[in-house]
């Protein structure tokens, strides 16, 4: 199968989930705002926040689900399941999301802990799926039909491995210290992931393997 | 109609059923955590077994309508009616999915046993509806601008009455037997449909089938 | 732009909206299944009934909108912005869809009625709708792009017509007789469109105008 | 990367925001119609109100997108993100246009009035996202593989302004005059923007802007 149907399955997947968020947020007054209007809408904060990490999180996750299935043309069935595993992370992302903003709003420290736990695992379990993603995809690299050298790999293994292990550090901060600590180390994960290819940082090779099948050749 | 908007079409609603799954998981701890949060959040498993049955169930459907439709170019209105139809099963997954784990979580065992046949109901007519839709295929290639010669026909419908029969005999045991040996039996008919192509078992001649119109051409 | 990111857009929100309509069947049994659960999921056929008859609906009218832009090429903003405002009623079709199913379930007469009513009434907006895009497409064909010359305008003005008259003589039948059956009537019209432009009747004329830009020129 | 990766995940996330609109539908008369089911369903008038609006802003904002990136043909990572904000704006539309439906259906002028201006914020917010974006793209042609010489960033920095200026304004009229007459506002606004474009008032111009890269090019 091309992989550009495997990208456009996975891109709608993305875009329902990402979505999806809102959601957490549509139920911020649904019993109505009171006489203190404003106060009701300012204190569901961590919704608000909540929101913005995951939706950050999804769009860098569906950025780099990109620039993965850019370097290939082609998947089988075994890339077509472990892309499936992975994307049932993704989609699983605004349970977490709205667990943690509703312990923050209302429950107690403990729940919030255990919120941002279950958001932990759940990040845990997407960067295992992704890790397996990329490993399938260079070992494989012949037979998906891979644009060009992919001198890449190990450089991505570290980044993948970073990720793993701030995803696991934050969940142990989680469970430990306090969930609201948690899901600021989660938003600044995302901030990190977001930038950290940014060609001020690591140049236009970077960009290059972000540029995908359509970019020009690399000398 | 080009087959490649069908496609699409088709693409957006597996996306979209496949993520509307979450909402199964939105209402765990949606009446707050209360003092034990981590005993609330395992006590729903049978939300999170549920979700993970029917996604790669719903996953696996996806690949194997892409398979189907990839054997052509061109589609007519009978069979984007067809489709249509197994499209309406497989939208409505989300609510047996629901369902099952509600029951399993907080119901009865009488409940579990309705809510897997229900369950397994949906699971018939989709069953129905691929064989269908597999059926108008085969009997219309030239019409429907195939792109070689299919001689699978005969293993796919083979393996479509086996789906067929696992079903049913699953929705037997939901019926008279339990709701939970139902479900696991849901997963491993996922599961079998996942691996069953697997060129480790029917080898690259599965495999080919799968890549549709992008392939290189068999000999 | 192109007529085909137009399509693409409208796809999306076909496919979004007609898996909306599976949140109608998710409350069925979400307050538990009691002692009865067969019972209490029988009892719910008007929301099965009401899910098939909106979501061929909506079906039909995603295969009847990929018939007229297949006709053209190019899309300006007032096509757009039509093409908008006949979305915004296919969007809105869940909501009747959940009335109705809960007046027939839970309701009075005159409850159905008034719910049978609001369903009519957005088909009557969304038939405007699809007169107004039919309209200013058959009176830009060379600026839109046409594939092809446009016979068809006149059989197609009278198609929309039926639709429109249809669609009040079942508005004006939920108001004053009944709900259940002017549902059945809303039910019978989406398989009148169905199969209306089926080769069995229209023949290859009517194919070849679903066809769109793919087809081959016709003689 | 393609810019068509970028439009394509867009157009997804577009589709879905607009459709989740109808969720604010789906709570009428979810506790049935009473005795007198017209007055009901007409009670909801906000509701409907609100839906017209935001429906029609996320469609104008849609189209807008496609003017932007239908200028350009590759996208970089630092455009991925600053898409990817605003593209939070618009998802979280469904959230301001419930807590207004609810609050002038159901609330105190107050709350009408907090709510109008959370509306407001959010459409300021979407605002300035989309400057940012334009003024990336202005200022990056040569790098995003422009299609053409665009001469019309000036123009469309004064209409982004305007747009702005606009939504301030009826945010300050939300905060101190009446919710109800802001919500009328951000209507005209989007009526504006749908128009503002069409070949009769600023002609062909506009129109080629429209028509991103597969219009002909101009002289």
């Amino acid at each position: 199968m091309s992989s550009r149907r495997a990208e456009a399955f996975s891109d709608g997947v993305f875009a329902v989930a990402i979505t999806v968020l809102v959601f957490n947020l549509l139920e911020i007054g649904s019993h109505g705002l009171g006489s203190h209007p404003y106060h009701v809408l300012l204190a569901a904060w961590p919704n608000y926040f909540a929101y913005a990490v995951s939706f950050l999180t999804i769009g860098i996750m569906w950025i780099n689900h990109h620039a993965m299935f850019g370097a290939i043309t082609l998947v089988d069935r075994r890339l077509l399941i472990i892309n499936l595993v992975a994307l049932m992370g993704v989609v699983a992302i605004p349970f977490p999301t709205a667990l943690v903003a509703e312990q923050l709003a209302t429950g107690t420290a403990a729940g919030g802990r255990a919120a941002a736990v279950a958001y932990g695992v759940v990040m845990i379990a997407i960067s295992i799926g992704y890790s397996a993603i990329w490993m399938y995809i260079a070992s494989h690299l012949r037979q998906l039909g891979a644009v060009r050298d992919l001198e890449v790999p190990h450089v991505a293994n570290l980044q993948f491995s970073a990720g793993l292990f701030g995803y696991i550090a934050a969940t142990l901060i989680a469970a430990f210290v306090s969930g609201l600590v948690a899901l600021i180390i989660y938003g600044l994960l995302a901030l990190y992931y977001m930038f950290e290819h940014l060609p001020g940082r690591g140049d236009s090779g970077a960009d290059a393997a972000l540029a995908g099948p359509d970019s020009p050749a690399e000398p």
